[in-house]
């Protein structure tokens, strides 16, 4: 039985909290909150922890997987973390991985543990396809495409401008450059060309609409560069029609052999009805691979594209070989 | 600089030769023929030796890609090369991968050589998708289609009928099926409703077409099971319309999380101009592997489940996590 421990009970944690029951090579030692553990109620029942008091439990978990957001917890609690446990995180800040991967492999690797980095869809699961794709088609182009679904940055700018109430924003990528893509024609495409921002917004009453939508469509960074439709919609519209998390999005590879002669066109995708479950399943399989690795002295910060894809999985190798092969 | 060697040297072969090319990490040292070697010309002027003598070079070579059929030469061919060299093959008798695999691992434990069987698409880069999607989506169906593309096996099958001079057989995945797969409808599907088959035959001269096309419809195994077409067609028609080896399919798996409330579809699909150049493709990504695992003292048989990602890549681990992730 793989024990493991979950750092931060948000959305990701009670979806890692619902993975580990579909897996039966795992089980759930608690939850760890920043919070007073006597207001969190678990979805299983699982106990609740607080953080100040993780280290007296280093002897109960096989793995922690950490469930903090990548712009300011995790920088701090994967390292911290790393030199009690073995753990996994889903850093999904693509410039600072390096920083963050060289923090982590030291405390990891100083203390004995294994850890991996940047665990989920993407990065993640689309890293890996990204990955194999270039490795066997060298001369080639990629693109990834995310959506349609609800951005979690995007949403909170939307909540931070005066007079917004609720928000929520769907990235939605471009029929046509998908189509482009996918029939080989390796198109030069605009951040405008990938994907557009679809934004539904409860505004608080009295606020002036025409301002809210004109400082969405052109806030930098966000919304500027990109095509902005804006929607005003009720609470009881939002909270019916929008409450869900769904994601998804495609990575697509064109490349060729014999001097360009024949094209080749890989695709890996994902439509996914809930983004922070679906996550939080890859973090668990990284949680088993992460104690086998360990159990084999292979310490130090890791990613998926250092695992051996059998470690994240419970079958028995020659099962495997027999009917996945 | 990898040295590889090509055993065997067919359309695979030839592929492998063309993949050597778009790596700039690998060269290949010779092919390796049955024929007489002074009747092969290969594709780049790489000097071509008889079988016979290639135990006179163990030393000139890193990896040996062995380019053999399933049927008759690789369960003969890698095992005996195993014992010499550091092997890759496409093995895809899938029902006989379990004795392949032991035969081999014996061959390449006992010498200190590594192996990795069954490398291609499927098996190989469908069985990965497979793999990680039945371990992050533990509750949940898969569904393998194949083509639209050209099946050797069953073109050969239709050549074997009297009164057949040329033929070629197109594995076709039914539109329908697909789609409620996608969908996530997780439907039971017979043989018969997940792909159809469209041959094209040239008969000869006064040769009793009708006879040929029920022979064809009625063969057991190949035919039989399926919904077939069968289309006579001109020699010249032939070469014009018919000899590429186009091949490709997808991977699809609909899962679940908390307990059934969401659902999630991952799909991994291939287009391929060329069905050799594609899977040599593979097999020369694999070659690299297969030379570091050696490196590190991990011998005996592997298959691309027991594969580090990264160590099919010729780019380095910063720049991968930089890039890729």
């Amino acid at each position: 039985m793989i024990r493991i421990g979950i750092y931060g009970y948000g959305n990701l944690g009670r979806g890692v909290e619902l993975a580990i029951q579909q897996n039966p090579d795992t089980e759930l030692f608690g939850v760890f909150t920043r919070r007073d553990p006597a207001t969190v109620k678990t979805l299983t029942g699982a106990p609740v922890y607080s953080v100040q008091h993780v280290t007296d439990y280093t002897a109960d978990m096989d793995v922690m997987i950490i469930c903090g957001g990548s712009a300011s917890d995790l920088p701090v609690m994967t390292p911290m973390l790393a030199k009690l446990f073995n753990v996994v995180d889903s850093f999904d800040t693509h410039a600072r991985v390096p920083e963050h991967f060289a923090n982590v492999d030291i405390a990891a690797f100083r203390s004995g543990h294994t850890a991996i980095i940047s665990a989920g869809w993407d990065p993640g699961l689309f890293s890996l396809a990204r990955l194999y794709m270039n490795t066997v088609l060298p001369d080639g182009k990629d693109y990834t495409f995310w959506g349609r679904g609800v951005s979690q940055g995007h949403s909170d700018a939307i909540r931070r401008i005066p007079g917004v109430k609720d928000a929520r924003q769907y990235t939605v990528p471009v029929e046509a450059a998908l189509e482009s893509v996918r029939k080989g024609e390796n198109p030069e495409l605009t951040t405008r060309q990938k994907h557009t921002r679809e934004c539904y917004v409860v505004a608080e009453e009295g606020a002036d609409k025409a301002l809210i939508e004109k400082l969405i469509k052109e806030m930098p960074n966000y919304f500027a560069d990109y095509d902005t439709t804006v929607t005003f919609i009720t609470e009881e519209e939002m909270k019916r029609d929008h409450s869900e998390l769904p994601h998804g999005g495609q990575v697509i590879r064109c490349g060729s052999t014999a001097d360009g002669k024949h094209k080749h066109v890989m695709e890996f995708s994902l439509k996914l009805d809930s983004n922070p479950e679906f996550t939080a399943s890859v973090l668990v399989a990284c949680a088993r691979a992460v104690v086998r690795m360990n159990s084999r002295q292979v310490y130090g910060c890791k990613t998926l594209f250092d695992v051996p894809p059998a470690d994240l999985s419970s079958m028995d190798p020659e099962e495997m070989r027999k009917t996945l092969l």
